[in-house]
């Protein structure tokens, strides 16, 4: 095993794709030789704050803030913040807890005098006492709308406010194309250091698309000398968290792990499915891809660190060590 | 008493002019004729937010929300915020409640999208309620500057973060000079409907100053038909609140209720000074300033509404009804 000689993408969005890099964190040496590339496609503008759930939600689950209720947000939390909020009759469909709401004023008042997303990102993360580097996709805005049957949303208002019931027609990751890559990914993904390029079990349509509609990141990953291996979000037909299966279905689309190994295409190299989804690992490797079957449900962080475990041993096999 | 077909006018910092302020909004038949024109000289920009803490005091207190431990913030407080900023490094100084974090956020929203110190107050108000009219002195931005042998220092500073300590050398009102009066304060003024004009037992350097600084509003007090009348922040030379004797000890002048009366001068029509300090009043009234002798410390309600009907009371027997 030569793992700690090595250095690690995961791209991730929030919740799932966090308890993988919570696990990998966890299993490597060095987790400071992990980089997390996080979504910003769901960053929104709230309350004159700018609010970043996917990166919050890897900063607080790294750092152990989070909370294991929810997956998203603090834990101790009070809600002081949106009692006031409401006796003042603003807005209160996105739900900020006191704790959390000093991310998002500290980080809007650095962007406000001029910080790169980056920068702030890794300071906080810093203070947090994370070891491993979680950087935005990109500095630039990049914003995912939701082609609903009730016209575009953004995506929090589509994932928050309207519960994810309109019935989706497509996904636009506006300001995508003209997005600059973070330059730190770039440096990560051309690094011959680097042993491997872990999708994490995140939404693929509105956690990993968004990275991958960066015309630079898409180019960087395609032309890395390290495997891309993903992780199935959808498990016997179902996503353990989130929209992405009703996505799929609405998309006529069948929810398997089998459709999500096609939507990344000749991207992957190899392809964790869940036990339960074993019948379609034959299918999937007749495709070209490299298939392993593991328990992908992360109960706890044991099933977290097992996982990141065959991320890592997955790897070793298809670098032929 | 003809009080209810009259209209009001008070001046007024925070903590102690708050309490005036409310002892008249209960001592009035109809509080909506009452309105307060707040100093905002110490108001700041703070973690990106515009904090106006004596326009808030006077929200709070007219609410009924305010802490009646500390003055002011609200009562019912938690401080995850603070918690949480500490944790991240941020400023923790001026502490920030997580309830009153919320009219915060909201108040630099809606100011960062172009609406006016005075229309958000309003509104802000009137959602919590309150049927006294709060106006800002001005939209513009006027900072009181408390010059100290240290240097100069913001009013936040000196009085938060420094805790008064700095030698008071003398204070300026930036941007008091070019300032717009706000409108509706000279409306009321110029309005023949208007009773008197209340300066409220603040500090007369740092919270009624910085309104006398604006050419417009001192203009329009001194051409005012209605008489002004002040309550002494001074009681027994000392503030009941606050750096106002120490600041006049560092200036030169003796902490008196005199000294207040001679600092107004020739604005004033009538003064109330306290029981502990009429030995003081002969000398008051011979500069030709009615003096009333009342219970000025206002410990309870009731001793705040019976401080508003002196108030009242004196204003009727100056305009000889």
């Amino acid at each position: 095993m030569t793992h700690d000689s090595q250095t690690w993408l995961a791209l991730s969005g929030g919740v799932g794709g966090a308890k993988l890099a919570l696990g990998l964190v966890r299993a490597l040496e060095d987790s400071s030789r992990l980089m997390i590339a996080a979504n910003t496609g769901d960053d929104f503008e709230h309350l004159g704050l700018t609010i970043c759930p996917d990166i919050d939600t890897l900063m607080y689950t790294l750092a152990g803030l989070n909370n294991p209720e929810t997956g998203w947000g603090r834990a101790g939390e009070t809600a002081t913040f949106m009692t006031a909020v409401a006796a003042l009759g603003g807005e209160t469909w996105f739900h900020l807890g006191d704790g959390d709401l000093a991310t998002h004023v500290a980080r809007s008042h650095r962007l406000a005098a001029g910080e790169t997303l980056s920068s702030v990102t890794a300071a906080l993360a810093q203070r947090l006492g994370i070891q491993a580097d979680i950087v935005p996709m990109t500095d630039d805005v990049v914003r995912t709308i939701v082609e609903t049957e009730g016209g575009d949303l953004a995506l929090q208002h589509y994932f928050v406010r309207e519960q994810c019931v309109p019935r989706v027609l497509g996904f636009r990751y506006a300001g995508g194309g003209d997005a600059v890559a973070n330059s730190r990914i770039l440096e990560r993904l051309a690094d011959t250091s680097l042993g491997a390029i872990i999708i994490c079990p995140s939404n693929p349509y509105i956690s990993i698309d968004p990275i991958l509609a960066i015309p630079g990141l898409r180019r960087a990953i395609e032309a890395s000398a390290a495997p891309v291996i993903a992780v199935s979000p959808i498990v016997g037909g179902h996503a353990l968290k989130g929209p992405t299966a009703k996505m799929m279905l609405e998309r006529g689309v069948e929810p398997s792990a089998t459709t999500v190994a096609r939507h990344y295409g000749d991207l992957l190299d190899g392809f964790i499915i869940d036990e339960v989804d074993e019948a379609e690992a034959a299918g999937i490797a007749a495709t070209g891809t490299e298939v392993v079957v593991a328990k992908t449900v992360m109960n706890d962080l044991g099933d977290r660190i097992a996982l990141a475990g065959e991320v890592l041993a997955f790897v070793e096999r298809l670098r032929g060590h």
